[in-house]
């Protein structure tokens, strides 16, 4: 990444996000600010430039989304998001398919998502009902995803499903990723979800009913494999989400102590205060070096020789699997910290603060929790003496 | 406390609150459910039997308000607040005094509140600036008072002040606490706080612009002192409502884990799940413990020869203090928990815990966070070896 | 407990206990500072008036190893880990054997001991494999028993076992609890532990072989039953060695603060160090409560009309549970947190700190671990309904 | 590194220390095992390769220790701990000076030591009281220093000083490192301190008296700011030796819960330890992010234009307090896992598992305790807007 492409990001966002309102409350998306991102040039800054991309890697990602969430992590949500989607097209699709979909997301700045959690099967993706069946040249898919942030203004999404042959049997073990167009006939958005926090971002409920692609929309390869290795991606980047969020109210409990008096003195002049963000400076260091240890992982096979397969060789990355369980509890625990140290004011809206708890409390639940990962951990990584750290 | 007695609160909470629509968002206070609760005989239910009250212990009121706060924390605190005031003018009222305010309480089930916290002094209250001058037969005070728990509709206020001469003069160290009629002029509500959970309670801020009272409005004692030992029986009630909201929490896990399928059987079988579980019901049971010793240890003083005079001479209870410490810290721990435990549902509003985690954070903030706490068992409980446990 | 009796222990422990040299190193047991502890009079303080003994209940229990802990965790351990033994006796031992045992115990301060963990079962009783047989009048053992603390030097020992017919057929679900006088011909102490801490008591391996008994010696009921009934006593006291451990901690500390300089003031009076100290005092605070409150129970039981009922129907008490988990975990963070209270010091043997870092690590391991006992309290105390907290 | 001196170590590592028994035990220093070390041709690999050293960058270092420390951290830290004199001597030492000291170092694979800290100084080094003074062409050594590792039997030690006038005042701000000869006249060692873990290793107390050396062996800069500076490396390896510990711990786990039957199946199939060691897992990869994070920031200095001068300017690295502090707690948290999971073995010599435990506890207490550097981090990285992460 250029110097001044950073430097950009940095002034749009002093400029644009940091201050503006109705970041904490439901509206339509994707914001005007956010589509506003698009003027930086770096809109969707991953994708190839032989495609008008931006060409930057994951450890420029791990920067930019560390600036934006520092503003608004429902922002830096919206706008990366569309990696999961598009790394699995970039590295598994079908050349015109890559062309089509990955061109008119650096033409337009728009946005990919991503339909792959189910109601009844939650993290454990093996037991997804939707399904894909072969019909001619065509795919046809039907089921209900429950989860998918961006879906409702994204041009095209992926849809993991279980392949089924024409009397509806499952296909043993056949998973598939497919590109569905938002405005294929029998895609349905079914609702906005409510949420916690991450309120300047859309996730929701999305029904497919006989939705007819073309077969070559139809990605390489296992559909959950295509899935877990884009994953890679997306959750490094939440896990970065924390570091922002992290550091942000660091900065907020830093002015806070400028002028509040404790004990006749700054807050900011108070032992017990420093040791307190003597730790969380600590603890940003370690989440920042981790998020840059997988994204150079990560981007270490995408330059590699072959890295589409390479990628299916390795799946799941260790780095990344840590990334995202280690920034989700720490960026937690700071702000726990962080909420208790403005007394009465951080428990009402006068202070942002109830806003980053609030947010910064999906690192750990979206893309898989905590006990999900833990255990694909130790199968993947502890069973298997070779592959320990 | 009869069994009936605590019977009567339990169907009063399932039939009215449980299923209460609208304690999550604020409404006019007190609520009407709340306002309900005297139905049972058990509004205000530490108030004297001789007064017209139920002359309930504070052990009882720790079953009370686990049964409450089980249901919703926000009309708990609205229902228990006001024993903070009431403990105050029972032991260092003027009996005329006391008879007045504590009897209408009794009889109509209506609200006292507390004037404690200032914005600049935070939990220090040395530091506070809010006035009491003596004029003649009436006392006059001036001040901002930060927050106040049901202030808005309580009959009666105690305001803790400091004393000035007429020249405005602060006298050395006294400091006052004054009972302030509602509807005394110049007691003016400037605003209602928005807060971040407990949000069927009412926190306002309030003026006192030249409000006059009669002299023998003035409790007895050093304010200071005597707030520290009304906290007493609050921080033991806020930190019972981290039991019940804890408890609920562990209940809808449960609810989930029934039917929730993990690796093909009901999450209620995962041994991951029943470790947390298991967890999580044994520091239930450490939080009630310590709620139900200093309860102890306050009703023994209570029920002691000169209590007015104990208190005096105990000040803040450590075991007081370490229900508060423990369950704010012990309760949002599992919260923290709980909020994971139901992957990408538990951070909508299609599931309670993300309201459950909002209101048990006030537990580790209002009536002094835990920096201030520490320091406060340290200086008192430590330093002199003959108090240390 | 009469005050002179708690009195009385206090000196003991003062003159006798807590300046002994050699408490850390295995010496031949028990040491004769512990044979000493019966002058006091109070040696196996549980055992009834009636056959000579003190006569105090658990609650009582609990104050004096609380301070036998202080000085040495060890001793205390040696002194009160026969209440196990005894407590099964004493409830389901046939009235001949029990004025015996338990007289014997009462007459000359001696020791009993339990053989219950087996190498391959672990904590999981249900899978030992020592035997019990029945040969006309008398009962016929064998099987290898791994962690047993005071055998070597108990009069008695009580050996938990899976009962067989002649041909040596496991008779399905009967287990036996059987005294087994130390004497008794086959009964072979195979090795004494060399353990991390705690290395003022004596943990052995025991063999039997062969070793007759006769038949009344059988205690009445499920012997794993009642294994885990008599356990409800020693883990209390187990909790509470934590206690003990980390009140002496905390004085360490605050005579080492006393005197280092830090930052040009003694460290007592440095707010981060404050911090800490008042943290440990809160939470010696609640370790306090919760075995007191488990004390409480369990006397509540055993001085009910039919205690050997009452105990059958209750089992595992939770509090009980409760206070070993939550003192042990509790305590070690206590004592981390204190070894790193002294510098380089505390790494070295001139400070006690080591030593009870040490000491309390075993209050986690011994009579199961956190992940049985959660597995425990899951299954019995969070899946029934009723049962909840 | 090439592979193939990874490789070298570790098999020397696996054929000569892996087993070696007495490494628990305090033994004449250094161990011969350890001076075996040389035969890889690795001993103190940082040496510059013109001196005759193998040229490793930190990095490298990381590696090494790693391996080296997942058989015995004692050694560990026994080899590397003359990096820190080292580091000081190579950016700040006159040439002469360098090359001879540095030179002797590569050539026979003896040791380096340094004298900081002192007995009412702790880790407070501007309070030291070990003085120099100019004496002609002489610098004149006087003081005790507290606890220096390797100090017995190292050829060169790096003594920091408060340099001091003929009268013996102190020249305000002036502290000095000074190159002493351990054979220097008036040197002494007083003590080796029996230590809790680490026990392969020797730490010493160290006496100055009239100590004599050429004004040439006086360092070049403030003493203290180069001891910072050194401490850099040295802390990011002693970081390091947390990772390995934790490695060999998991390892351990992993061989135990491979026999060890719970509820009839190995315990490496149960899902609770699973989870935990999936936990263990994620967590080393993190340690090892940070500890390479940190090496690299190193690394980059000095290999940089004008390292010696832009050490100065940047003095110690957070990424480098990062590391220390972060592996510290969290090898201390790990290890107090797996110091339970191992069932009352755990709790014995016969498992590895308590000399784990007792020999990571070093790492949050040598060269400043979490407190220090929290409170530094808070000073130099928070304070400074510019500085924060």
């Amino acid at each position: 990444m250029q110097p001044d492409q950073l430097r950009t990001v940095r002034s749009w966002v002093r400029q644009e996000l940091l201050d503006h309102p109705g970041l904490d409350n439901p509206a339509p998306m994707p914001l005007a600010v956010q589509r506003g991102f698009a003027t930086t040039g770096l809109a969707n800054w991953w994708l190839p430039t032989e495609l008008g991309g931006a060409g930057l890697d994951l450890a420029d990602g791990v920067r930019i989304v560390n600036e934006i969430a520092y503003a608004d992590a429902g922002t830096a949500f919206t706008l990366f998001i569309p990696v999961l989607a598009a790394t699995m097209i970039d590295l598994y699709g079908e050349e015109d398919l890559r062309k089509q979909v990955l061109g008119s997301l650096a033409l337009d700045g728009g946005f990919a998502a991503t339909l792959g959690s189910e109601h009844d099967a939650g993290s454990e993706l093996t037991r997804i009902s939707t399904t894909v069946r072969r019909d001619g040249d065509e795919l046809v898919l039907d089921g209900e995803k429950a989860f998918s942030t961006d879906a409702d203004f994204a041009t095209h999404l992926v849809a993991i499903c279980r392949e089924v042959d024409a009397d509806g049997t499952p296909l043993e073990g056949n998973y598939l990723a497919v590109v569905v167009p938002r405005d294929t006939p029998g895609l349905e958005v079914t609702r906005r979800w409510d949420v916690l926090g991450l309120r300047s971002s859309g996730t929701y409920g999305v029904s497919l009913s006989g939705c007819r692609v073309p077969a070559g929309n139809a990605l390489r390869g296992n559909g959950l494999r295509l899935l877990e290795i884009g994953l890679n991606a997306s959750r490094i980047l939440i896990a970065t989400t924390a570091v922002g969020i992290a550091r942000r109210a660091r900065d907020l409990a830093m002015e806070y102590a400028a002028t509040k008096q404790v004990k006749g003195a700054p807050l900011a002049m108070n032992a017990v205060f420093a040791a307190k963000l003597g730790e969380i400076e600590m603890l940003i260091d370690v989440m920042t070096s981790q998020c840059l240890a997988a994204a150079a992982e990560f981007d270490g096979l995408l330059r590699g020789p072959d890295p589409a397969r390479a990628f299916l060789r390795a799946g799941a990355l260790r780095s990344a699997l840590a990334a995202k369980m280690f920034c989700g509890r720490t960026g937690w625990s700071i702000l726990s910290t962080c909420s208790e140290l403005f007394g009465g004011l951080g428990y009402t809206s006068d202070s942002l603060v109830g806003k980053l708890l609030r947010d910064i409390r999906y690192v750990s639940i979206v893309e898989a929790g905590d006990d999900v990962l833990r255990d694909l951990v130790y199968q993947r990584f502890v069973v298997p003496v070779s592959k320990r750290g």
